[in-house]
């Protein structure tokens, strides 16, 4: 049995950070957490930036990660609030790369079409369909925590396909390695 | 005789990284280096993100940085360039971080007005400034590496000013505590 996939999703906002952790053995999805940290109480921009580099990492070793999947919106509102969330998306990619993780990144859009199946689907149908597909309630307090999951979500539907035979891609995920060597699984 | 304060600035931009390094020895200041860090052969946005972490976390290491000041500009042209940037600065504060160092951040006006005593002089007349500060020739190739230095330079005017007597702030600096307390140096 190949060792599990433990995906840390994160959607880095400059006043608050949802996170949800997966865990992937072979094809099967394991739902392990989610939450937020609460970056509002942070006054000063430095301290944010700092906590949201030392949390990141703690979330990367406490759930022992071996990957991580950031929600990154490419459009905002106006300049200053987009350097901002760039250094806030900065610092949680630094978090992974610190630990020598390899991270990824999808539109909020892209996000939301892989979950959902419709890239304008709201938060709650997103939190909704994370229910479904992980076979199981879950307990949250923001929308911001359902964001962080689905982006992990995202990341293991984008090498293993929610229907089977139709792999997307180059179809190099788990899922197409058994389809394609059979005789491999002893 | 305490021990050296050793300034690392740095101007990140996405496409090329300035740097510049001095030494402070009680009201001393002393130049050590300066260079740049060439980004756009990186095609992919996360190597050039892994590639500053990396290096930035490279250059504390190797000249031994007690403190980081970069330049952090906060207006610019459109939203996709600030997100760009924000994730070159947030990545860079997150190196600095990583190695426990403070960092410290100034816009490009207050840094030339620092050096030069102008917040509107050019790159040439910052790095022209900067030889007769540091008393030394610089030999640099690119007025992103004088912009490094300048952030660091800007840095310890902040805590230690030009002009004796005038003391801004807190007064906090070195200068002011030598000041202060003159019977502390034996």
């Amino acid at each position: 049995m190949p060792a599990a996939t433990i995906i840390l999703g994160i959607d880095p906002g400059t006043n608050l950070l949802g996170y949800g952790v997966i865990e992937i053995q072979g094809s099967k999805i394991k739902y392990i957490a989610m939450g937020e940290l609460k970056l509002d109480k942070y006054e000063d921009h430095g301290q944010k930036l700092h906590a949201i580099f030392t949390r990141v990492g703690e979330l990367v070793d406490g759930f022992g990660a071996t990957v991580v999947s950031i929600e990154a919106p490419f459009y905002g509102k106006n300049v200053q609030s987009m350097l901002k969330l760039g250094r806030a998306q900065g610092v949680a990619i630094a978090a992974a790369i610190s630990r020598g993780l390899k991270v990824y990144e999808y539109e909020p859009r892209k996000i939301k079409q892989s979950v959902v199946g419709n890239g304008n689907a709201s938060k709650e149908q997103v939190a909704h369909m994370l229910e479904s597909i992980l076979g199981t309630k879950l307990e949250y307090t923001t929308l911001d925590a359902t964001d962080g999951l689905a982006a992990a979500v995202c990341h293991h539907f984008q090498f293993n396909p929610k229907e089977f035979g139709t792999p997307k891609g180059k179809g190099s995920g788990w899922k197409a390695f058994l389809t394609n060597n059979p005789n491999r699984l002893k």
